[in-house]
């Protein structure tokens, strides 16, 4: 059975325009590579209701699994939770499970539970919530569609928090092979080994790195076997 | 008039699977800013040719430019050349002008110009080519779509090539306010400002630091003095 899909929706100006290096979308792959899901696309917007939208119903269709990151705080910006209701003509309001949750944190930390942190409690009516251990505001589920935080940290909690509910396939393994040679000169020979293991995936990835030019090679796929054959057979036919 | 506004593809299994955290976003986001190009929406799929012609017909119709990284190189894997002739219904084939610069390129390096790298010749009829300063084999530009390699150092290369043949708008400005208080204290105070000054982009990013904890509000626009204007009222509003 093929492994589950997923694509990545990212929002937020602060990427798109170049202030801030986004992050989760880098450690997403990696989680989901280990638990069996196939990461297949991901898209960045802005914090523009009509685009997120838009991308969130064709991910949605698309793959098995989506995630979001971004736009679910307290300020103007945070305009996610209300997109994706919208997207799915889903209703939304201050759910009571989400300000419980709320009250209780701000009670502990003596701030104030006003408009603006209550908006965190915005649930679309029939998510379920994603548990937040960092700073408590939930994320949620919503269909196929896991809406979380973007704010790396936070972001990184509900991952945790999710991704034991969802059911893997297969880890996607991988083993990279080191070679000091041009991409050019190798590339006859990945060639044949491609069609040769055409269950595996083998790309090559040049580097230079302090005069020493080369390119890694990595075959990935979720047979090891599989996975050791193609890197033996290589080694031997590059002289490795 | 309103800025071009652009979009960013980035083709490769290495990103999606989190082998490779990608850097050629983050820098795009970046210069097209300075040249007063809007970057609306980035996607990134694997090396897969529906992946890759799906999205690049989306996002040329969408927006006035895109731009692309990844999958120009010798080996197999590299399919971003064909894809794309494919996508937009041209020809594609060793283009002479193209070889006659790999033919120096390698000369002068000792190397053999063999049939992988003269792959990287591949360029679609009628295309007008990206020079690359740094590996010589070059990017190119069909339509409103500039492909480009996605080594970040020659990425870079590129976007230099290109950008300065574009006409740009006005360069995107932002002004940051640090303020040591929780995002939800501010936000209604962040909120009226959006509204007072709805020509400008206005954005809340929490941080937290070594027990520090606050919110850098960034305003973003082309009309520095509204920037300022913002920012002034902000601080005075805050007592920052």
């Amino acid at each position: 059975m093929p492994n589950p899909t997923a694509a990545m929706l990212v929002i937020g100006d602060e990427i798109l325009s170049g202030r801030t290096r986004d992050s989760n979308m880098h450690f997403l792959a990696g989680e989901l590579t280990k638990h069996g899901i196939d990461l297949k696309e991901a898209r960045f917007v802005s914090d523009d209701a009509e685009a997120i939208e838009t991308a969130v119903k064709a991910l949605s269709q698309a793959y098995d699994h989506v995630f979001t990151s971004g736009g679910i705080g307290p300020t103007h910006d945070d305009i996610t939770a209300d997109a994706i209701a919208h997207a799915f003509g889903v209703g939304i309001g201050i759910r009571e499970d989400a300000r419980a949750l709320l009250e209780a944190h701000y009670e502990k930390t003596g701030l104030e539970l006003n408009a603006a942190r209550l908006r965190m409690a915005r649930i679309p009516d029939v998510a379920t919530l994603i548990e937040n251990p960092v700073s408590t505001a939930p994320g949620f589920t919503l269909g196929n569609v896991h809406v979380m935080a973007g704010v790396p940290v936070v972001f990184q909690a509900m991952v945790a928090s999710v991704l034991p509910t969802l059911t893997g396939g297969a880890p996607l393994l991988s083993q990279t092979l080191r070679v000091e040679r041009g991409e050019g000169d190798i590339a006859e020979t990945l060639s044949l080994l491609a069609e040769a293991f055409d269950d595996l995936s083998i790309g090559c990835y040049p580097f230079q790195v302090n005069g020493v030019f080369g390119a890694n090679v990595v075959v990935r796929g979720t047979d090891g076997a599989r996975i050791d054959a193609a890197i033996t057979r290589l080694a031997k036919e590059l002289g490795v």
